[in-house]
């Protein structure tokens, strides 16, 4: 990036909020020799992050903590207290940058705005490396390594604050998409949102079937539904911060799904809609991102039958690693009713004789 | 079951149609000491199913090939030509048990009745093995371990052929679900149908996505819309024959989308409709088949960072066979732009720290 080469230095950073996300940011900023300092209205949390951070040793100069104003300050604080926070830091440190760590931004970017602090200064993010767990204790150096980090600059938002960011963000092993706030809540919509929506509803249907026919279900399923177990308090409070972008994303959704079926009830004539429909599925699903960002190949699955006992998984991928092949996914698909499972490995076409033969030879039941 | 003390006996059984699953049908059974017959009308997919099946050596008494009527037909042809075979070889036949292996029921059974043939010998199934390869040189011996295969008998079809068919089915290592036609199909249109439509049409809406803004995504978008990368005219056809059942399900799911995108849009007011809409999911969800058929519980996650080169998987599984816990499901959380991935293990709640510390001190980064 060129305007890396404009980018303001960073010596020390302030993170306000020091539960998972802040500490972690702390333990893998001061990996990397920066100073950091910490804040939190909980002292326990606190003293927490701070034991972890100082007994992090950095590779670069280790610093004493100094007196005076941060270079960057990050705001990790829970999204409903982000705003007054952000616009409290921008009046107090008058020469830092401010960013934010709140996984939706037009709103957010709103109220600070509408606070009349120096927008300038304030290069909004939102790191995308969400856990199931929470709080200090469970924070991580690398809990960004090779993960997206959205930066959201405004128009008025100064360059060399937005390169400073994104030069921060990368030395914590994260890849920056650069966007603007509606259009990283649309996609936040439609690539998060959206789907936890439609995993709940699709498993709200489940509830009417009898218990010998919901049975009648296999993987794909329980790939589509995999979500809906998640917490609803949490997603009720993230579905709201987000709430017209979500609403937007639903009545496309509705169309889509209305469109289908009026093509179902239209018996023969209708085939070509449901047809088209699905051929647009297939366009769409190529624009998920595959592994390490690259664009999706089409992988051949090998499946495997392996018997449901500890060892098993084991042996059979020190058998994989011994054909040098190497996997793009791997999913256990288990076998009601029975002790055995299918391991299905996506590998590469080109790969996937020398595996299957390898496998074979070592003994075990492969299916293509 | 009480029932099969009633089952008739099968010595001989002609398979109608030797592509995938009628071949591996023909190789289970033939596993089985069954004698086995194939018909096709194609000579080269004929040829080579016979001679698979030749080729398997039974485990019970070794028959030569008899004259004479079978005691079961298995029809294992395409949809569109099934019930027409069926009919024929009801009126062939005339003491013999008829099945057949088509994905919807209702309709196949209403022709069938209509064509005036003998329905208290036709006991319709369906086994839900799909693959995505066809043709009898994927046919395996047990490509229905373990899964299931619904039964869905009419109320004329004689109870003994049901049992018998019940019998033959569990030979081959397959669950029996007994069911309906219309119980069937309403719960394949929500289970797999339904999943199905809803995946083409959230991966549908990321069409529109730009390139960056498409990055901003998870494992959760990857999930939902696995199934978006199916065949659309194999699945317009399979959505085809069971219109009304899948048009009924997404008048439903559309319904309770339609009702969270009305909450979202309520602003505050609208949070309870949310909260109860995501709150059923979690209820429906709880309903999914889990291992073995068991009902659901809540895993722990534990994830491993995992370099992207081969053995690394290899390596890792060892270690976790070396601690004894047996793992529920394994999936490789890919990390965008880097050479590492996260393998999430889902474990028994009370296995987790045995897990976490094994894997910890043979010199993992366990994360949870």
């Amino acid at each position: 990036m060129n305007e890396l080469s404009q980018a303001l230095p960073v010596t020390s950073v302030l993170i306000i909020g020091s539960g998972l996300i802040g500490a972690s940011i702390g333990l893998g900023l001061r990996q990397c020799g920066v100073e950091v300092r910490l804040e939190d209205v909980n002292p326990d949390a606190l003293a927490l992050a701070q034991d972890r951070v100082s007994r992090t040793g950095g590779t670069g100069t280790p610093r004493e903590p100094v007196e005076g104003d941060p270079d960057v300050v990050i705001v990790a604080v829970p999204p409903a207290a982000s705003a007054s926070v952000i616009s409290k830091a921008l009046g107090t440190y008058l020469n830092a940058t401010v960013s934010d760590v709140c996984s939706t931004k037009t709103q957010l970017q709103r109220e600070v705005e509408i606070s009349g602090a120096d927008m300038t200064r304030f290069v909004p993010g939102h790191p995308m490396a969400g856990r199931e767990v929470s709080g200090p204790g469970a924070s991580s150096a690398d809990l960004f390594e090779g993960r997206v980090w959205a930066l959201t600059p405004s128009p008025v938002t100064d360059t060399r604050r937005t390169a400073q960011m994104s030069s921060l963000v990368q030395q914590l092993g994260a890849l920056v998409v650069m966007t603007t706030p509606m259009a990283h809540d649309r996609a936040v919509a439609l690539t998060s949102h959206t789907p936890q929506v439609v995993a709940s509803m699709v498993a709200a249907g489940l509830e009417s079937l009898g218990d010998g026919d919901v049975l009648l279900s296999g993987q794909g399923l329980r790939d589509v539904t995999r979500l809906a177990a998640s917490d609803p308090d949490l997603w009720t409070e993230i579905l709201a911060s987000n709430a017209e972008p979500v609403a937007t994303a639903l009545d496309g959704l509705i169309e889509r799904l209305a469109h289908v079926r009026d093509g179902l009830r239209a018996g023969p004539s209708g085939a070509s809609v449901v047809r088209a429909g699905l051929a647009s599925g297939v366009s769409g699903h190529r624009r998920v991102p595959g592994k390490h960002g690259a664009a999706p190949v089409p992988y051949v699955v090998v499946s495997v039958a392996v018997a449901d006992r500890p060892g098993e998984l084991g042996r059979l991928f020190v058998d994989i690693a011994d054909t040098g092949v190497n996997l793009e996914d791997v999913r256990i698909e288990h076998a009601l009713g029975r002790p055995t499972g299918l391991v299905e490995l996506d590998v590469d076409p080109a790969s996937s004789a020398t595996l299957e033969e390898g496998l074979r030879s070592a003994g075990w039941e492969v299916r293509r």
